[in-house]
């Protein structure tokens, strides 16, 4: 008989170190709204998106690039960026052919984290994409680690339902020894049908409410919708 | 309008820093054993509990107080030590008026680390006291932070189901914006009435349940069967 890969689910940057990721796919999540962005502007035609940690960094490589630097805090437009976190700032009529320099706080994080501690590959995932991810997740027959990016290391909801919506769907083909993966996938189920509504009852949607960003993240959790793969090669999220 | 405290979970000793607790009682939660068997002994008349982070030092304090030594490690009693961690090793009968020396990793860990950052009162809670812990949670009218124990650092449920219990019944006098203390409440609902079988697809239940301790696990799910409160008071758990 043939042994599964495992797979497991991690809750928050800091427990990343508790996993080992080597010969792991990582599954980046950053569900509200890094990873939500990435695939829609990959499906949309962007040549690859550049996730950077600082503000200053992606002013630099906007500059030697010449791509579109992006980001925000606190809801507005990041002063010296040209543009902000939302998916519905990439349509193709904007970004094909283009490059993406995008700085996020806690997914390019975590993505530098997997990376430095020996992932054999990193992709992301939202629910714009989750069929990608899946079929991706099943094919490559690695080990896998669902890398849910938190909100300044805090848990929260809407990865941990990308999480378990994955395990939902792709957990059969996997071995699961690990409560994180459980709980995530319970939670998605109980709420499968009621995203849109029970959503409103993160933390993050409280925050980012306040912005006005409501679609934003009613977007955030349709399924299929931008249903790439985005790979990291080289300092690239590029289309697999 | 009074302002309700606030009530917080950690799911890991990792992430406990994100966290104020400062002016805040913590409660440790360490379901499987730890704090089951401390509101065991206590209840059975245990005069205190000395929780300690290394056989060495359950050792040399047991030789100091004349203290019943006590820890496990891969179910065994650990050398050295002259008891486990089965709260059914503590009856009325061996541990009335006495001391106990009990070495734990995870829940001891915590318990120091929110002494060290500060906390105003650190109490233990488990199913078997859950009661107590829930009146005096109400009664302190502090802000309240759950701290999971886990398992390594690890995401554990049955200290989130824990959690979750308490969220569940005393919930409503606290401000609660915390995605962890929403999931733990919600998990805790779904299995609030399968609770015995539930635990059975624990990480936990798989490791123990090799050494024979379903019926330790089964009673340690079992609420107010135990129900004092242990307090921290200059390096003993009392009864409060």
């Amino acid at each position: 008989m043939k042994i599964k890969p495992t797979l497991h689910t991690v809750l928050s940057p800091k427990l990343l170190d508790l996993y080992d990721v080597s010969n792991s796919v990582v599954v980046i999540i950053d569900v509200f709204r890094a990873t939500s962005t990435i695939a829609t502007a990959l499906y949309n035609g962007a040549e690859r998106v550049i996730p950077v940690d600082s503000v200053d960094r992606c002013i630099e490589i906007g500059k030697h690039t010449g791509g579109i630097t992006a980001g925000e805090r606190d809801g507005k437009i990041i002063p010296g960026l040209a543009h902000g976190n939302s998916p519905a700032e990439y349509p193709r009529s904007f970004i094909e052919g283009k490059t993406l320099v995008l700085t996020t706080t806690n997914g390019t994080k975590l993505l530098h984290m997997a990376l430095n501690n020996g992932a054999s590959e990193v992709i992301t995932g939202s629910f714009p994409n989750i069929s990608a991810v899946c079929e991706h997740l099943i094919q490559s027959g690695k080990n896998v680690v669902l890398g849910c990016s938190a909100w300044k290391d805090k848990f929260n909801l809407e990865d941990t339902l990308f999480a378990g919506a994955v395990i939902s769907r792709i957990g059969a083909h996997f071995t699961i020894h690990c409560d994180s993966s459980l709980m995530a996938a319970q939670l998605y189920e109980l709420h499968k049908d009621d995203m849109p509504t029970f959503i409103q009852q993160t933390t993050h949607w409280h925050r980012l409410s306040a912005y006005g960003l409501e679609k934003d993240m009613e977007y955030c959790v349709t399924e299929d919708v931008a249903n790439i793969l985005p790979i990291y090669r080289n300092g690239d999220l590029i289309r697999k």
